[in-house]
Parts: structure tokens; sequence; C-alpha cells
């Protein structure tokens, strides 16, 4: 049997040139200069090729995705988080109170929360039957990358599968936007090990202080991930989904399905932070047209978001200094993806509004 | 009879300093690592200053009040757009059919505009009676800065009275939040040329392209700026009044006393771009309070933006690219302000809910 994540691979085209090239003669007649609307310009013509039509749809509703695991390689000491945090935020985030909870209620979002690898038992937190929540556990979090493979390249593929089936069902409940979420303590060690490997960048380079740890736990984890790269080398070399598999994470992994699944169905992919900017490094190396339906919500604060970006010829929204993840970035982003298709749907063109234009 | 704009002038005071601090105190029990929500951890703590109190008010519904008017500075040649084109847009504004007419209605925001000197007759646009229309003005467009001055300083004065009665019936009406919009054919001439005098930057360095003039028209209107600030180098030393009567103009001086009028009603203002910006400046020279009420909205492409940001010390929300005003880029920055106060407002704190702090 096919995987599904192979089955939406397969599926992610290029966008559609003629919408392109609608939106593009669209933004000229409206009654504004030439490009005064800077990004909200661009990113309505984006709209345009990934939907196929120009006006474009209103990315509304938007859905957000939390993909939550834990990491084996909190026992190298990267973060002073305990493991345990991630099944308690998963409970903060279903009752309401989390960053992202804020967010995506303000947005009008809906917020699922995809249970991938956390470590802990989310029976045993009270969460059985929780709403919004699915339990989709591949295993109770990854190996430790610094000794050994995060996961196997089959588990690898399982947390795929549950990431393109994530988006497949949301767009089908009606979601015209996909927000990329996560949750997992530690889980900014994996994201700078993703990006050195797949950019060529040192980890010292792209290695940043997650939730703010100090100088002396930086310089372990720049070394533990250093040590990584050395330890996976013939993984490394071996193709995206064996980079996945050796230091990537198990949210990470359904990250990478989440965005090729949104892009297979043909909706723009809103991408939060580091951890997000290394799924889509991911999914780019498997399937380069993914990088045309993603927006590239903010720009973390962490120094991997920027090489990430930059590797993939993204400009990011927004930049508010933000480092949390969760989708918190990506979901402040969503008004102004909105805006863009308001403006080609809405704004009177220079003859119908009876306005001259320039000598 | 005491003057509106002196009366608000007047009661414009400094933040609440005990509600600053409760603010700062529950941004660090909230579940997240600290400062990882960035800008909106620093607007939230703003908005509380404003409020005077800890969370804050939601800053909805937000009122966007666009002032147009005309300059006499065209004869100069400083733009290839024509004169009717203020009128006719304020038209467009009315219509809904404008970008700041889209971006309000997304946002919820009311938009009222505000005739403060277009030189057109708005009858002629059979405007009489438009829904949103005020006709306020006080004359006919401004006089050409390069040979005269923009206005007498009691028609500044009256144009800033229009401001401060426009901001204080918005917040009666219920606003909790005002955006600055402006439109005039030209008016960036004037803003360069406030920026200038009020910073002490040579005009060169802080005159951009506007709408997207060619060289030969920036480098006229580069020269025009300069005569102006030698030939009204005695007002330029008699303070910020005279410095706006001289080089200003009549939507740039009721924007002064909008954003001295939000100020003293004690709620936010978004500040747009470069139009806004300079006017802010000579808000800033005659009430130093009003900067701490102030949020940049945006950072206009303009180059004068950033400089009068700096001069001011504030940084802007967003940073699109954007150069076309009416409000456009402060109304985009809503939902992020929004954002910071419901984060203080109903996010949960590490004790009520569960979560462990680090280590």
């Amino acid at each position: 049997m096919t995987r599904s994540f192979d089955i939406a691979a397969a599926a992610v085209g290029p966008p559609d040139s003629a919408a392109l090239a609608d939106a593009v003669a669209r933004q000229s007649r409206l009654t504004k200069p030439a490009g005064a609307l800077g990004r909200l310009e661009s990113v309505g013509i984006q709209l345009c090729g990934i939907a196929g039509c120009c006006p474009p749809p209103r990315p509304v509703p938007a859905a957000v995705a939390v993909f939550a695991g834990d990491h084996g390689v909190l026992a190298e000491g990267v973060t002073p988080w305990p493991q345990e945090v991630t099944g308690q935020m998963v409970a903060n985030f279903v009752a309401g109170g989390a960053a992202i909870s804020v967010l995506a209620r303000q947005a009008g979002a809906s917020l699922t929360v995809v249970d991938v690898g956390i470590a802990t038992d989310l029976s045993v937190l009270g969460l059985d039957g929780a709403p919004g929540l699915r339990r989709r556990r591949v295993r109770a979090g990854t190996g430790n990358l610094a000794v050994a493979s995060a996961m196997t390249e089959e588990e690898a593929r399982q947390a795929l599968d549950v990431g393109t089936e994530t988006a497949s069902e949301l767009v089908a409940g009606g979601a015209r936007c996909l927000v990329t979420g996560e949750m997992g303590i530690g889980n900014t060690t994996p994201a700078a090990a993703l990006i050195a490997a797949l950019t060529g960048k040192p980890p010292a380079e792209v290695t940043g202080r997650g939730t703010g740890i100090d100088d002396s736990t930086l310089a372990r984890k720049v070394t533990v991930i250093e040590r990584a790269l050395v330890l996976h080398a013939a993984a490394l070399a071996d193709g995206p989904l064996a980079v996945l598999a050796a230091v990537g994470g198990l949210e990470i992994a359904a990250l990478v399905g989440f965005i090729i699944g949104g892009a297979a169905a043909r909706v723009p992919v809103v991408v939060d932070g580091v951890i997000a900017d290394a799924a889509l490094l991911v999914a780019a190396s498997l399937v380069p047209d993914v990088v045309g339906f993603c927006i590239a919500g903010h720009q973390s604060a962490e120094p991997g978001a920027a090489t990430a970006l930059d590797h993939l010829g993204l400009q990011a929204v927004l930049d508010l200094g933000m480092r949390l993840g969760e989708g918190s970035g990506a979901c402040l982003a969503l008004p102004i993806i909105e805006a863009s298709a308001r403006i080609l749907g809405e704004m009177a063109a220079f003859d119908s509004a009876g306005v001259t234009e320039k000598n």
C-alpha cells in the first residue's frame, strides 16, 4: 500500500502561472502607486499561484496544528527545562491557556494538538478524550541523537504520515490555510542539527539559546550537535529522510508531512519559527515545489531560522523578536496574509474608481 | 476661550508606573520562557501603562482617521501625480475601494475621513453628506513652502484643533485605539522638511521617492526642501508650531492634534508611516509625554521614517516594505497590538496551569 505521505508528495505541483500573471496585472491597476503595498503585494500574488485563481480565496478559516514530541537528547543537558513540560504544555494548549491557544482564538483559527511522540503518557495527565487532541504517538520520545539515531526511518515515515493525514483532514474539514505549530522540550537541538546538516553551515553558527539557556549550556549544545553530525556522517550522506531519522524529531517529521500535505491540497502553509523552518528544509529537499506554497510567518530570534530561510529563499512576514514556537509567530501573520488576499479581491481599480493616474 | 488642542496638550501625562510594574511581573509568570514573545511583551506592558491597569483593555474597536489636505509645493514639480487625486481618493475612501477602506474593514475599525485642507471642493465630487466624511477645511491647500509659509500659525492651530476634536469624538464614540491616516498628493515633501528641521539631518538623507518618483524628480524635491529650510530659517528657530506652519501641511497639523488628543484620552495611538512620523516629531516637541502613548505601526520604506523613529526612540511593529500611507501600515499592526493585550489577559500562569518551571 502506498503511504499517505508518498501520495501527497507526488501530488505537489508548481504554482499556477496564469493566476500569477493575472495577479501581477491586477496589482498594477489597483488605486495605489505601483509597489506601494510592499509584501502585501507579493504575498497576494503568491496566494493566487497557490489557489490557481485571481483574486485568491481568503485564507480563512485557518487551522493550527501543534505536533508534540520529546527528545532523547535531553540526557545531554541541552536545556534546563524538564521533559515533563512537553505533556504539561499539551494540557495547557487543550485548556486554552497557552500563547498559541490565545493567538489561535483571536485569529479565529482552530487548534489541533497531535501527540506524535511525547514521553509522558497523556492518559496520566487526564487528557483521554480531550477535545482537539489527537493521539498518534509513534514512540515515546526519540533516542538520544548524540549517541544513536533519533528514530528509525520507518518511525520517521510513520510521523510523516501523521503530518500529511492531519493536513488533509483539516483541509477536508474546511481549513483554507494551515499553520505549523510544535511543542517539544529540547527541540531546538534537533532543529539546529538538521539546519547544519542540510545547509552545510557549522553548528556554532545555527545553534541558539532556545528558551534562553546560559553560555555554558549553549557551548554544550553546540558540542552535542557537532558530535552528532560526525556520528551520523553516513546517514547525512544518504538523503533527507535518513538525515531526518538520524538527527530529527518526531514532531519535526510530522511537520514535514504536514507542510507537504498542505501543498498537495493547494492551500497556503504558514511556517512558524526555527523548528518549522528546519522541517521545511527537509520538505524542500524531498519535494522542491513545496516552497512555493509556504509563507514564512515570522523570523525567529534563533540564528538557525535566518540560515534556513536564506537557504530556502524566503523572507519572513514578521520580525517581532519572538522565540516561543507553538505556532505563535505564524498565527500572528494570518491577518496580514488575509489582508493580502482582500487587497486583490476588494480594492478598486483606477478606472472604476475615477482616480487619475500619474502623469 | 482655551482651544481644544491646548486643553488636550495640558492633559497628557506619563504612563502609569504601578500598572507598568504589574505588567512586567505578570509577563514573568505566564507559561512561556522569559522574553520569548518579544515585541508582544513590550507592547503589552506599554498598553498597561497607557490604560493604567493590568491586564490592559483590548484595544478594540479601533478608529482610523484619515486627514486629507493639499500642498502648494506641487507647483515645484515634486510629484507626477495631479492634485485632483487627493479629492478623488477621498471619494474612493468613502466608497470603500481604497486600501485603507479594505484594511479598516478587515480590522473591524471605523474609518473617518476629514477634509482639513483639500484644494478641490468636495461638493463638486458629489460628496455632500457622504457617510464617514467630515468637512473641516481650514483652507483650500497650503501655500508653496518653497516660496512662502505653508500656512499661518493661526491656520496651523485650527488644524490642530480639528485633529484633537476628531480624537476626542472618536473616543467618546467608543474607540479604544486610534489609528493615524492621511491623504495628500505631495505630502512626503513637507514631511521630509519637518523631519529635517526637527532632527537636524540633511534633506538629502531624509527625502525619499514617495509614490515612486524618478531620479531627477527626487533631486528636485531635495533641492526644494533645502531652499525651504533656508527661506524659513527664522521660523525654524522659533519652536515647533512655527516650524509646522512654515513647512508643514494641514493634514499633518491635524495629525499632531489627533495624536495628542489620543494621548490625552489615554488610548493607544497607532502611528502609520512617514507623514505620521513627521507629525509625531512635532507632537513630541510640543508634549514630550505623548510618545509613550504611541505605537509605531510600521516602518515605512521612506528614509525619513527611520530617521524620525530613531529620533523618537521608537521601533516599528511591522516592516513590510510599504509606502502607501492612508493609515494602511498602522491598520495592519492592530491585530498584533490586540494580541499583546490578550496575552496578558488570557494566558495561564505557571502555577495555575500546573506547568513546571525550568530548573
